[in-house]
């Protein structure tokens, strides 16, 4: 199917829910994919950061795609991402992608190299250039350690090489500027921004954000649609409720211990703990070398679950 | 006088008019102050990072704080940054700062030297016990290199260290954390949360920040009371179009030649450019070694000063 | 072949020749490894930085790891970087490496995801369990964001993990620890370390390490040699001397104009730039999205090779 | 006294010991002085980082310096440093620094402010206008996160506003390329390059800096001085093999619990650790909020000494 332009919504970068001796486990993704769906949110991503796909091989991500777009069914737009180090070897998961049946392509800026703004942008308009499908930047300065600046975005919106913009920096000031900047150039109605600011969507939809791409969505999509609906419905404190609501409950991917893990594989942890807790998954497995969580950090995610009234 | 606790409203961190030869031009200081109080600002924060402080020496300090707290009157507090890079050394201006007439001292982490969140959490206790006055930790990682996290903050606000923070982090996530988690000790009503994210106080209001510290109230301080006062009233789509505007307006900062001069320098000469073209202040001059704006600049930034209607 | 134990000497990382069109050089290529190889090199390092891994797709690196492995000929081990974001990738990568032929693989930390330390050092051990050729580490924190630290890399020099260590961390304080550490422990005769501070070769080697990987090497391979072969006849005075001049020669890396391009690109493409002039390799083109050099740009390059005397 | 042109020797850069109080022991800061001077060192180098001078208040400032240059009566230059965060502060500690007897000062980029190249060349300019004394430029990334460039250096140290560079920033390659630009430029009798890379010194004085400013050289300014005396001898073998003894030795400065204090914390209690255990110093305190090392860890600090055959 063809993305809405723009689009618009709650997308949840899925977990990528493995096996215990580290294989897909297809139908715990389908089984999520599902949960989400059912829930209402309007499109999928697959292969994003918190769907490990910098863990997954080749042939992994070409699985864990192609089980969410059957699972998709065509009801909600997937997205998938394409991580990888530059243009030649992203686009290779461009067309892998689209031969999986994605929607849509979700591309960081080169990363391992170091790269100039003009090499960005062109970066991009080559791997526009290899697909027929809508094209999202994916700004990840953590992981890529490059921010996507308005500077390099306008351009590439303006020109119909992207199709909108994940927002995963968390500058929300720049994505203030973005979003005024792209209005009075009349893109707010086909370049699409999408913020990964989980933890203050509230604001970023009052800022006048097309969607949202929470990792917590996994874990609470109805907290995430709700405070979707409250906000375009103007009920905003009501939506900083809901978003308070989900804050707390993001403090369940924070249960590693640092002094033995890292806070990527407590976060990813944290949460595949909690799909397993909720009987959505059958595994909390995480892609190695992660570090597992402990039981006692999976006491934690359960207690944070149940204070967010989850298990009932 | 007492600064109310908690804080609440528009603080303008307050620009430091410089004559020609670089001394503290205190005519034009007062009268930038005198313009803050009428417009109905809240408090009046001297001698932070937009003041040029780190550039000023004690001398010219005492004396643009002595202005400003004469100025003031009594009508609105006065916060007093000290910047340095220690607590001792910090303690010394936190002395000086309450001999001047300051209501409350606002402090960072120590910065040059590399310091422990252990140590951090020392430094405002000692910074505490040396001085009568409320002491605001200012979160400013892109000029401190540290970031103050909830786990050293909250602590300080439960024992009485700290009355606030003024968080210049642009982290609004963390922040969003930082409010919840201060609520649900029972603080929410005596630390304050004063957020620096000047483009994005639509929503930090939302999210409950108690006030907003920005450099460009300097220029347009009805704008930021105008937004402050459409959130207190719950008229958010209100406080989001007049944040659209200061955003736009907010290009001011960046008039200057990145190949000549610095961000910092093109922001501050930006804001004092803007002063001067709009008669408030006498000279337009950043201190040494800043580069001043080029003509072309100053002439962007009378032009961004035309389209917010502000030269009317 | 079996690489010595501890590997020692000149071991280029060596550029990848690409056609106008984007395709592996294999002519070229071949032709390079000739030329280092009549220098009298003691090994080559295919798929490196230096050899734009990074920019090259899986089909294309294996096409340049055989014609290296088929001119290489058994004369000199051939160590193969598999530069990729984690463990399962990479080890795809080394599974394909000793298919094509490869003598020992180069492979740093995981990246695009944040690591903890014991995740790294599992990393490393789940590769070494995955491929019978030895394994040395690759310290590039400029490219991978993590520095692997002696606590790292010491327990995986003394249990067998590694082979050796590639730093190219430009931290040679911590190299000298390392190395004095290594030979308290005995390893010094088992584990290699080789230097990626090619301008500090004679200080790295009057310190210790094994030997060097340098990019420049590429283009004057017999600079390094006689460097490596005063220093390990004692004649310190003289391998200074010759890293003065390679030193000088390294300008051809800063040729590119900032304003256009990357400094990546820039170096690359002096590399390439320099042994097309040379006559080595038929096309100077980096892969994209890299900017070329500018025709002015090559006229540098050439000046430095005639300053280095290279081209008489 | 006129420091020599160029510089050249081992210039350690002072501990400032404290009392249990905090006040500067002004009896153990001039025994200190005495052990470097009887050992022989070429310099003294106070207030700097390693002297805890971003601790210390302008008043300590004073009278540390004063006591440094008092056990120094001439025998040896005094370069002061004068920490702070721009121009005009650092003109007044200039000031302050030769009413106090300083030969010399210096000084860094400024810091807490993002400056560009160009004002950090004014800055220095400024500077030395702003004094008699010869001017040093401190590279010092890991406090004022800046890097001072040869592009920076070369045109000050050309136009005499530079008497020399202390690197510390560890990154030897940089400091490579601008000691062959200086000897090109025919600086090199004139502009002195003392490295701070105090576990590289064999390779920095093979590579043509012309003295080093070591930290543990508070502590064994014997060692340094032998191993400065072999290399000016040409006995690299003997150079080499005293630097890695003091490589080990370094050791001293991470017995600190990295869960509760700092790395700085750690090397600065370490050094102290070390001087108050040989009997040179009457209390090992750091200035606060340093965390101080507990005793296991003065411990530790002892049997490194007792390896180094430092307590016989």
């Amino acid at each position: 199917m063809c993305p809405p332009v723009p689009l618009t919504g709650v997308i949840p970068p899925m977990c990528t829910p493995l096996t215990p001796t580290g294989d897909v486990d297809t139908r715990s993704l389908a089984a999520l994919a599902r949960r989400l769906l059912d829930a209402g949110v309007h499109g999928l991503f697959a292969l994003g950061s918190t769907g490990e796909a910098a863990y997954l091989t080749d042939a992994q991500r070409r699985t864990a795609l192609e089980t969410v777009v059957d699972a998709a069914a065509g009801r909600v737009p997937v997205l998938a991402g394409v991580i990888d180090t530059t243009t030649a070897r992203m686009r290779d998961h461009a067309v892998g992608a689209a031969a999986s049946g994605a929607d849509a392509i979700v591309a960081t800026a080169p990363f391992y190299t170091r790269t100039h703004p003009a090499e960005i942008a062109d970066h991009f308009r080559r791997l526009r250039a290899g697909t027929e499908l809508p094209l999202f930047a994916y700004d990840i300065p953590a992981a890529v350690h490059t921010k996507l600046t308005a500077a390099i975005v306008l351009p590439l919106a303006a020109d119909g090489t992207l199709a909108g913009l994940k927002d995963s920096s968390g500058q929300v000031e720049e994505a203030r500027r973005l979003l005024v900047a792209a209005r009075d150039r009349g893109l707010g109605e086909r370049f699409s921004v999408l913020t990964g600011s989980e933890m203050a969507v509230d604001g970023a939809l009052l800022a006048g954000v097309h969607g949202v791409v929470p990792g917590l969505g996994n874990v609470d999509p109805h907290g995430y649609l709700r405070l979707y609906a409250h906000a375009r419905a103007g009920r905003w404190a009501e939506a900083a409720a809901e978003q308070d609501r989900l804050a707390a409950l993001f403090a369940l991917t924070e249960t590693g211990d640092p002094a033995r893990m890292g806070g990527s594989s407590s976060a990813l942890g944290g949460f595949k703990a909690a799909l397993h807790l909720l009987g959505v998954i059958d595994c909390p497995a995480t892609a190695a070398p992660q570090v597992p969580l402990e039981a006692a950090a999976v006491d934690r995610v359960r207690k944070f679950l149940d204070d967010a009234g989850l298990t009932a």
